[in-house]
């Protein structure tokens, strides 16, 4: 029983997601579809990126994923699958799947790509504007109903990668940023905890605030206080407990983060 | 294995969606349950019945759709089901299915109804503000486990039909109106692009704009740019370049729509 | 076949949910995940609790409900699961089973507790703060996969209970409050409609508002009147007619409700 998972900017008002799974469902009646995200900012390719980098991990190996953030759809952009590891990939040939291919590299994990080129997996008629309905969730559902990877369309190399922004070591320590704030307003950064060591010596600069309470867990403090721990994905996090980092701090995507062993 | 899907106002927050799917689930184990969405604005019909209209047919043969928009639960109102093609339809009789019965009348489909009188497929307790969960679930779950058709209730004829907004013909060419603004803010009209025909020539006129730019795809015209195309559903729809039509124009549901070709 | 729910405050938009349901369906791929609400107000236990309370009932025998609102993860906090009468609860100790168990009381239904102490059927690494992922979804799928309940860790008792408002006599009637705001902005109070008896000479006062209205449905006033009926849990509810008695009435969790009869 094999599961395909969506990311996408579609939200769930419009019916767009449902589409999507009546048209997988319908070449494949047994799939999981599993929902990662539907809430990706509108057209912002570097979030899902960074979701799946997240997410895909936790999924049992021959789990396809479709990710649809796909600004440049109808133009000379490529439909792609991605063959990673023991799981596949298919999307916008547009960086979507950049953080999943660093995983790999720095894994040793092996990966091949297809262009999505073969129109007998596609919808009979195809839209300028909507491939996840039209190629994408099709060339999903064939690939999990026993579809040769290969078949899907024409090898491929070199798919467009996004630059992920990297954390450097400074004089003092590290200089990272904020990737994700989450729906807590939880603040992960590029930063892991195992580059950096967690300890009681470190201080985080960020927005203006120096935290020098490092955690393990929120319920070590009180309510309301500023905290930096490590995040369940190994990233070094700051947060409020019971409370929005994002808001206290004013942060976002981007937002500095800076750390110092004195 | 049959598929139901849901159409509601319910919205997420409240547990109403799983306690729909845990009566489907008790009743009829196998059967999937395919959200189309949950969002529609409170007691709005006619969205439901479009949001219907846009998705239903990308649904296999043999699919229960569910929607329940019913502002006129525990009255005289009476809960249907609709055969309409190959699908079933069920919910309360106040034009929900209004969409879906016009698109069957321009194909040349068959459609009959039931009310859904025959309280053995209810559940043994019926409140007066909750149908989806006591009666349209229910009903929904043994469609699907097999219960023919005909034994939901007594055949009945001419469900409510709410008037769908039609453009027509101008002097210069067509005046039509905004039916859907999807999450992404792009303007869906109720003006199909086979009944225009999409050419360079022709002007849209919108909330104060004139778009000259007909474009195939987003990607052809630069970010911020206001274009007209072509959308999934094969409909004149307004949009942003990676930004909303919605905010930029303030237009709604109902905002006219004017095409010349002049 | 059996099914897990869901019940947290994780939102839709970060992948977490996705992450939960990648765990179990790698543990036991049949299982069905349903979910209940991710939009639990953040570290709002009781909240959660009083959705749980809503909405497990309607679920088959053999659910296994995880409800992870959990401010304390990462603590001394335990992970237990919970047999209550024939279904399945898994979560923090925290409280979050509170309403399921007074109704389990209320109705003389057995239940006991494991501590969730067997690290066999935890994932290999376990997080300080995302125990949903780590700890609870993979005992809840090996739960489903035939585990048995015993198996899962030690025997244990009183589980943390919170204080769940009633509502009191009154001379003139009753005294309760508001205990859930739908997202239709109609207010569920904490008095049972069997309580009270629902009649014509019955007065509902809250938020400065005196409703006469007792109606049995919303559809017998008139759009915009202000209402008061029984709601779909059997609870009074108050709610204005195709609008928002929550915005009306300026009405939120705790707001004050009165019951006279005269």
């Amino acid at each position: 029983m094999t599961i395909i998972t969506l990311t996408t900017d579609f939200g769930l008002k419009d019916g767009y997601v449902g589409v999507v799974k009546g048209v997988i469902l319908g070449i494949c009646p047994p799939v999981r579809v599993i929902d990662i995200s539907h809430f990706i900012a509108p057209q912002n390719v570097l979030e899902a990126a960074l979701t799946l980098g997240r997410t895909a991990r936790f999924f049992p190996p021959g789990t396809v994923h479709v990710a649809v953030v796909d600004p440049g759809v109808g133009t000379i952009r490529r439909p792609i699958a991605a063959r990673i590891g023991e799981q596949y990939f298919i999307g916008p040939d547009n960086g979507i799947f950049s953080v999943v291919l660093k995983q790999a590299d720095e894994q040793g994990a092996r990966y091949d790509f297809i262009h999505l080129d073969n129109p007998a997996y596609w919808l009979k008629e195809v839209s300028n504007v909507f491939h996840g309905r039209d190629i994408f969730a099709p060339c999903a559902a064939h690939l999990a109903a026993g579809v040769p990877f290969e078949q899907l369309g024409s090898a491929m190399e070199d798919p467009i990668r996004l630059r992920i922004p990297e954390p450097r070591q400074t004089a003092q320590g590290w200089a990272g940023e904020v990737l994700h704030v989450d729906s807590f307003g939880n603040l992960a950064t590029n930063i892991t905890a195992e580059m950096i060591g967690m300890s009681k010596n470190m201080k985080v600069r960020i927005g203006g605030a120096v935290i020098q309470g490092i955690v393990r867990a929120y319920g070590e403090r009180q309510s309301g206080e500023l905290v930096a721990l490590e995040d369940s994905a190994g990233l070094l996090s700051i947060a409020v407990v019971n409370g929005s980092a994002a808001q206290r701090l004013k942060a976002t995507l981007g937002t500095p983060v800076e750390i110092t062993y004195s």
